[in-house]
């Protein structure tokens, strides 16, 4: 299977990422029909865990929608690093990387030798691999990519995004706006904020590498991409159920 | 906790219902603090089973929303109906109910003696009962709605209308268009169906109990409560869900 | 492995009987270490479904106690009684079993050919049989126990315990006192349910099957045993240890 | 997706089925693609329940092998033949169909209107329907399969087969050979038995129907084909597991 | 919700606090009606996990109790701190915590900024925040209490006290005995650990924060509690559940 | 329940062991009965988590069989050690211990004081402890194995293997060979790494202490018991399945 969002980037194009809080298979595979290019599983702050992790994978793979699956790990540690790779994630999203040397460890724990120490084992993903053998392409199929969510990240942004094998970064706008001293929200309009997005757009383009980021609706994200984003993310599937039907009741009251 | 359907109805107020197909208690219990009167889970059509029709009842009352706890039986058996009166429901919705023997058959199965043949034994129902207790009052309290959705339950309908025990009647709108050979679908406005509806509104209005109806919308449900009926439920919560997720991907690719 | 209550009614013993409510493996395995000659997944009022069941019943085994597992099924249907009994059950109680016909019913349900119309595939139960094979010694091994537990159960009772194939009884003290229209409850004191007891001790005697009673309290259940009961069950998992940390939590505050 | 048994039963050729006894998604991923035409889910004698089939379900649709999924329902009842069919199954294989009214209920029980009495709401099986819907072509895709394996079903095996909506039978040997006082066994030799396949495939043929059987091992399988079975499962997956396992402890200790 | 720990706290009271080793949400449901103040789910030594843990936590709310969900972390570690907190635990217990230094780690793990580096995101704990909204209250109203239980801790006590952020510390004694050469137990009378519990109740109470115990009978609980302990857990609910059982079983044999 | 592996390296014997990767219990269960001396739960690349762990240690426990159940943990830290210590693992395979360093933090996790820092509270392995008391034992009867498998390890070896409480290592072939630049792959032939094999033999040998190895066959598996290695595993379960179930599919295909 292709990995779409390494394609699209490619291509320069943004990819649209959906991001699954609710640890259920059945409600993975139905959200991963709705046509996401990929779809992320969020083990840091959705209620999902290894397995609930391995169950969503399936759920994306059963819905033939072919969207990618990725995974955001809940911290930077190579046991979950290593263990949701071997699960099929196509990519690893991982928070608070603040220094280039969180970088560098998050590339050493994705990477098969000679780039990086993962152990070999890929117990779901390589019943996938391509002809070549998964182990032959993994490290080039598989996306690495931080989240640069505080003000010290910013501090480095440079030299982290100078560690090789990094793929992209992912921005959490609260994260950033909470390490500032701000109220942690969505869709900032703060123009301190949205300076820094410019300038995490422009160290990233001059690397040849992708940044994306998280958004609390479809409008921002839509605008997102028109500012250079490549991979937007809108809310969860939780998020966007709720506000249906909070509408919804609100509607059938009248 | 009090039953609010069985209040609303008294008050000839109509219950805005939710309906849960994701067998998960994380995902009922933030759809249960959207403003539902009263949440169904769905174990003949939901991907749900007893287990985690008992996992969702938690999830109901975890979100401290007062949402009723109800539930659709996969089946006319007494087996389950027990066993998920014994969880907790405060409501038994049962599919295909077409003779007036079928709809004795359920009042038995949901009653305790003399009105029916209940087995004592509420597990979870009973640690939340009354002062007086919940064997007392359980009777009282529990509604029994049987669904009519077949040509054969329209032609029964004053003999199952008449059934002692009887509580409210439940329309399958997809199932009964095709039973009379339509096309199976939500929200209909085939005059058929409507005219149907029209005397189900008056066959239980004149018996002092409630109709209620499947909604694809929340538009079409707020019409169906103008229109008399008492319970309305929108789709369910995968449907919001997937339904929210398609018009963000849309929206967020501009 | 021995079926315990077997041997122990054969020798005219009574057995102690664990109850389990609560579906989880670990705290059937740890419950099962505490004595019990054997241990009943309760199916019907329990929180209990199938898979659960037998993850009990692999608790029950690894705890190594010897302990015999059993099963109370939800109701008297073909399909769970075989599906309990190709897990592993060396017995089956089943409720409201109220004539004759049912309880040959049951009967049928639960033996091979020719006794009866189970059908055969012991999946988990097979793996652990006699050198002479599982399905050779499965009719005589496995322990059918109908509950006799209402009134009309009472007036049948003679027919019932004629049905060939039928190992023991078992009663629900507050489903009989229901359906007498008396108020329903464990550890009764009402000389006409006593002598309805005393009843069902005489003529199970008579026929050398033997009586089983639900109890509320281990000193009850001591008094069952000395009045002629050949199995006794004291309450549940979840009831002992709820009435457990009541009295912990009273004390502790002192 | 394509229903592979169905095309392969038009084409006149036989498929090789595969048989999931654990309830474990990631177990029927990885034995789905193992080349096998169709998969089947046991509810009956394997350690499966509705929500299990489901995870089947996904696993074999994740191993993107094109493998049909079925089920073997535990037993010929309403509630969970929809079920089933609802998550999306292509063939529900029924156990003890014994009489020509039994397989008219089965019928009933998994056809849509006016064929039968089947409830609408694909809960998942509507997600993956053809372009024309999934409702307008599932009483045609849908196989139905009743088991014959009684002395009673033989009898009635004309009348059996001349029930509008079956599409095929499946032979269960062992329930066979134990209906007719025989020892139960899979890969039979003796020729009573082998006159039956014969008057089985003889009977199916002339309708146009299909004979499925299961065996215990891949050679005799092969030999069922040759003698004109259109469907042949092979022991289940954990029965592979099971010898391959203890084939490899032997060789490891030499 | 209040947090009733820190309001029995606040009053100078002591909390009766439970304890949760089976993972599973009815059992915690029930156990949690018992009178307890907080129920804390135990993921270092109980049979607990992440997903376990947040279905304990819906058990504790579906309860209606009001009990205070509470934590022990397997280790000290920022992923884990985040989870269990984003699920809606309103204390943290962590193993372990020798020096300052990890007593530092633990409160930055543990609060958003800029007392800590906590990542913003309380998917269930969100859904529950007051009306000045979860993040702005978090870091006051959740407890952090470090467990005091070896040699190198009690010499680094007073330094580990003053890490701003300590609200309490929770003595684990059958460690704390261990790490001085004694045998592992609770409930001690060795003069030499008690005089160590008349220190750390010295030194808590000087610094007008709390100090807890785990102990092993209501009796000697309720003795810690006139003693000066703020906080005193009872063995755990299986624990109660195996005595009780071990207990009936006797008295029912006579 | 004796140490199978332990009793058997103390007589110089090589043990079979088995490796589960399917998280189910029934799977595990079934497994065990097959004939291996002790069966390992793999939480690094095996589908398993904690809980799984817990469930298949049940599994092994339920065969009967007396296999010694031990785990590989995901990675080299402290809170998986303890926790699957407590769960009842006689025996501790870490992944990737390339200095003396991470061998002794190893030891130092998962032996009580004065050995190590292991917490005392082992929840279920301790109901099965000795008369003398878990405990008393547990560091004694507890296996501690490192694995090597990188190059930096083999230039650690005599200091690795020199840490007190080091029982025996456990070389990960394909990994061993990707981190010398070869392509990873079992059953090697390459000369270079056969006399890495000899080494690690003569090394552990001069100690006391054994070897073990992960083979892909059977066969290859018997060589090495005969070339010195005491503990050999075959490929996994799901492995033995995937290779089974296609010869299957060939056969009978034909």
């Amino acid at each position: 299977m292709p990995n779409k969002v390494k394609e699209a980037w490619k291509a320069g194009k943004a990819v649209v990422n959906g991001w699954l809080a609710i640890p259920n298979a059945f409600s993975a595979e139905m959200y991963s029909q709705c046509g996401w290019d990929s779809v992320t599983v969020d083990m840091q702050h959705g209620v999902q865990d290894y397995l609930s992790c391995v169950a969503c994978f399936q759920g994306i793979a059963a819905s033939g929608s072919g969207a990618t699956p990725m995974v955001r790990v809940p911290w930077n540690e190579p046991g979950i690093v290593g263990k949701v790779l071997d699960a099929g994630a196509y990519g690893v999203i991982c928070p608070m990387v603040n220094t280039p040397q969180e970088a560098a460890n998050l590339v050493q724990y994705a990477k098969y030798p000679p780039a990086g120490t993962r152990s070999n084992g890929p117990i779901r993903a390589g019943a996938y691999g391509s002809a070549g053998g998964y182990q032959a392409t993994a490290n080039d199929e598989i996306l690495v990519i931080p989240m640069i969510e505080t003000k010290q990240a910013i501090e480095n942004i440079e030299a982290i995004l100078d560690v090789p094998g990094i793929d992209g970064i992912y921005i959490g706008p609260s994260d950033l706006s909470f390490s500032y001293g701000l109220t942690p929200k969505l869709d900032v309009e703060d123009p301190f904020i949205l300076d820094i997005y410019e300038k995490l757009l422009k160290e990233t383009s001059k690397r040849g590498i992708a940044a994306g980021l998280h958004n609390g609706t479809p409008e921002y994200a839509n605008r997102m991409i028109k500012m250079g984003f490549k991979l937007v993310t809108i809310a969860n599937e939780v998020g966007l159920m709720v506000a249906a039907s909070k509408n919804a009741v609100k509607v059938a009251r009248g």
